[in-house]
């Protein structure tokens, strides 16, 4: 299914499963998926990055995102969400997460987010912070720019 | 279970379930009708009383909510959220939510919360602003204050 | 941004978005959006193709899903949300959800899922059933599969 | 506000916040702290009780919930969430769940719910099964039955 492993990724956030994650089939629901990466991305900003929501004059906005799915997540668990950059350019970022169970190598699930980050008065496109771009860096996969 | 009925509401909006709000045992799950409930007050006090979440000075903060749940909900549905005040202080509000599957005369749910109104700088108790109070008066129940 | 239109999907389905659907920064949170595509083709399969989650032999898994985001969505709204078919294939369906904010000609987001079809307990794919596929169809776009 | 300590809790789970669970305000939504609670008390039942959502053939309904809250909660964080057990009766349990921000002896907010456990099929009140009813003897708060 997937060759990729938790050696892939240069930060993880372990973030709990929810019973209300999972939905009528008894599985965490194709949706929720997405907050997950939202929020291991979102953390290493604000916790590596200096990233501040509220006093931040650029923020990013998600222009795309994708995810598959290569093996079901339930209740309850930790789910170690691996977070990696594969794009870093002027204004945009591509970030990659792996979603792996506890103790499991192989990952559950390999979303993507693309930010775009605008001025937050004119919502228009606008460098990514100086603070930003050296939190990620690190992160950027070997042979990506 | 419940004497309530929709007469007892004088504000009705009409919510989607979702396929996620179900849990893994096949109904919406407990903590979903929160989102019903919150969506029907704020959505009146948007459409009908005027508040601006960006430009209002003052904010309603949520200090207690509560439900009673009667019959299941489930997916696909629609789901009346109908709206009444049980009190109007001068800087709170306590509304209820009564949550009727379509087509149903008796309510799954009814549930509460009680807001308080603060200076969004400050976070202190202000007034309740006036055209809050006067969107709200119609919804007082006949009795209560 | 896109040339998708509202005349692009074969079956609507209008969904009220949540208070609670809004992130820090005031829209419509991006993980959010996949709940109104979930919603969207579930509801379609339940009430148009007698998809019954309880009875069902064969259930759809989510193996892919997607969404390209052209404009923010807010609260209180109403997201129409079209869907079409774009690959019928004899285990698998890919659905794309055109999101809508009422009266906008132009979605404010472009969001896709595959699903694959499996037997419930041998979790082994299977043939799509037969009344799916008969309610699918007509959603199939022209010069698709 | 309230004179509730981390030491009123027999059982801590600790729960990652998520970015999607902040509304437009800024802070943790008043319905997400209702997850926060499910989640707790669930986990326990599970990774405590033995219960399996799969093979049970009772399981809980919840009848009454509620919550007040004390001080806003934001991202990214961890909730301390302590569980107790006021209640537990021949078919009916309650809960009260303690949310602390990590390092704060204070809690956010206290929630409780009530479940009452019935026949699978029936959906009638059955008694509380025996490995539930030995897990949850320990968390019966000090006075309370």
């Amino acid at each position: 299914m997937t060759t990729e492993t938790r050696d892939n990724f240069g930060h993880f956030l372990n973030i709990q499963s929810r019973w209300a994650d999972m939905d009528a089939y008894g599985h965490v629901n194709n949706a929720e998926f997405y907050s997950y990466i939202d929020t291991a991305v979102t953390e290493y900003l604000v916790s590596h990055g200096g990233h501040d929501k509220d006093a931040a004059t650029a923020i990013g906005l998600v222009v795309e995102s994708g995810c598959k799915y290569f093996k079901p997540l339930a209740f309850p668990a930790v789910i170690d969400c691996g977070v990696r950059v594969t794009k870093l350019g002027r204004s945009s970022v591509r970030y990659e997460v792996g979603m792996f169970a506890a103790g499991d190598g192989e990952p559950a699930a390999l979303g993507f987010f693309v930010h775009v980050f605008v001025d937050r008065d004119t919502m228009r496109p606008t460098d990514l912070p100086a603070h930003l771009r050296s939190a990620l860096e690190p992160l950027l996969r070997a042979g990506d720019a």
